[in-house]
């Protein structure tokens, strides 16, 4: 059950109110990957990076057992970096520097190896880089699934809706599934998604959980609340990789086992919080991962007898 | 098991995106009686109104086993009038007009009938009205609880403090649980609430649902999404109604009851957000409740495995 991810490696420097880094690992693909692997073990990743790019993290990732065949490495050119300033509320921020670099005219190339793939998780990334992906696969995966922003939607939404009508799921913050819609009303908004092309819609809403829409089916994940937010970066790309990894682990693509999907993938997410960049999801074990998913269902359990 | 509700009994004109009304009748302890009366008939009011106070709406409150003993009616004077307009995401106000008419001086008095009184629900109001009625039960409740806002904490936060010092729960919205604290994390901003006095705590955050906190528990409550918010006007107070109705019908002060009374509140709440004023409070059946009830079930419903 291999899963192919396709997204950015990168470098952030990330400002919070509670902290600033220097360049850390980042990217999409990278947390994504990291995230779903706790969970699959046949993971494959398409990005590109630059002869800059650290080896060490790089040969970890590859002793995770996340396959590299299908990333690219421009020796003489600079990774993609981004850096960025939170709001006090961590729900807003300000980009302060964007450097598209090796990402500038990023050609992806699907290896022979990754051609088994049945799940594709098409992070974040210019919509034309998505659609290439999907367009040089020879079968077509069981499940894609297609993360974007409304950076997009802004500047490519013609080939964006393309991308959207080929895959089965998509992942949008509520502002963006808003802004894609013109609908206020989520209800509304993830069924005028779902009028363009994916079966499953899952509006994020950050600290206030997840949305998932199947037809008439709606669950709600809640976020788990923290003592301490020390940085968001990531949390997205944490929760396809966490959501993703756990459909490729199961195999089933049932609402029941989407629903299941969520919550794992907000618990992922919850420990990217924790700490700046990465550095938690390096670290968690799988008892860390259950005691969370136990906090998830004590969180929301409540039983109830109608009124009589 | 008889609940006193005090608030205020009310006149809104209500601006939303969606339309605007003439003036309809509001008011906290109108809400609150209201959805509290579902579940308890043994309602009992405190509040004052003027001679413009259409007196067939009381009739209807009475009717429905509402007591108004408690209820000061000062025939020349006008009735408490408040006027807001909401922005686009309905998440956030303008006040056009507050006219305080008959609030300006008004001295609660507790009629004798109202001494058996076993829960107190303060409804949003000046703390010193709050606290009077506090200080005249010859017997304390078995559970008081608060409701308050942000103009309170600007314009008397001591008075309020010393009212949060003597209720056992709390219900503020998440920006009033930071102001009160100074605590942007929900977690922390909860402990030092209940430092504060209250037992148990409840944090609204609207359309993302609410939070339920005693010691180190914590319960999460989804709003339901709704296709069409229609006026949002009175959900806090009807939640506060929905949840004080429910302890006082079932009698149990446990946190396994209490997260049951926050999902009630929140069905409650979600009524009232459909149709302007307590239009749709009014109509509403036991078996539109125990749906509604049945929807905050499923939508939150889903069952997993630990990771093996």
């Amino acid at each position: 059950m291999s899963l192919i991810t396709v997204g950015t490696v990168a470098f952030d420097k990330i400002e919070t109110p509670f902290g600033k880094t220097d360049k850390v690992i980042g990217g999409a693909a990278t947390y994504i990957s990291l995230a779903a692997n706790y969970f699959t073990k046949n993971v494959k990743l398409i990005s590109v990076v630059g002869g800059d790019f650290p080896k060490d993290v790089l040969a970890n990732m590859r002793g995770r057992g996340i396959a590299l065949d299908g990333l690219e490495i421009k020796q003489d050119e600079k990774s993609f970096f981004w850096s960025g300033k939170y709001h006090y509320d961590l729900n807003s921020r300000d980009t302060l520097v964007t450097e598209l670099n090796v990402l500038a005219d990023f050609q992806p190339v699907v290896p022979e190896s990754y051609q088994d793939c049945e799940y594709l998780m098409l992070g974040n990334l210019d919509p034309n880089v998505q659609m290439s992906v999907i367009k040089q696969l020879k079968k077509r995966p069981k499940l894609v699934v297609l993360d974007t922003m409304n950076f997009w939607m802004d500047v490519a939404l013609e080939p964006l809706k393309e991308v959207i009508a080929k895959v089965d799921m998509i992942t949008v913050n509520d502002e963006e599934a808003r802004q894609l819609t013109g609908e206020h009303s989520l209800i509304k908004a993830a069924a005028k998604i779902m009028e363009m092309g994916p079966r499953f819609v899952i509006i994020k809403k950050g600290e206030h959980g997840a949305l998932l829409f199947e037809k008439d089916k709606v669950f709600f994940a809640p976020a788990l609340p923290l003592e301490e937010v020390v940085d968001p970066t990531g949390a997205g790309d944490t929760f396809a990789g966490g959501l993703i990894g756990y459909i490729a682990h199961t195999g089933e693509i049932t609402f029941d086992n989407l629903k299941r999907a969520v919550i794992i993938g907000s618990a992922m997410a919850s420990f990217t919080c924790e700490k700046f960049g990465t550095e938690r999801l390096l670290q968690i074990s799988e008892k860390d991962i259950d005691r969370r998913i136990q906090k998830f269902v004590d969180l929301v359990d409540f039983d109830i007898l109608l009124v009589e």
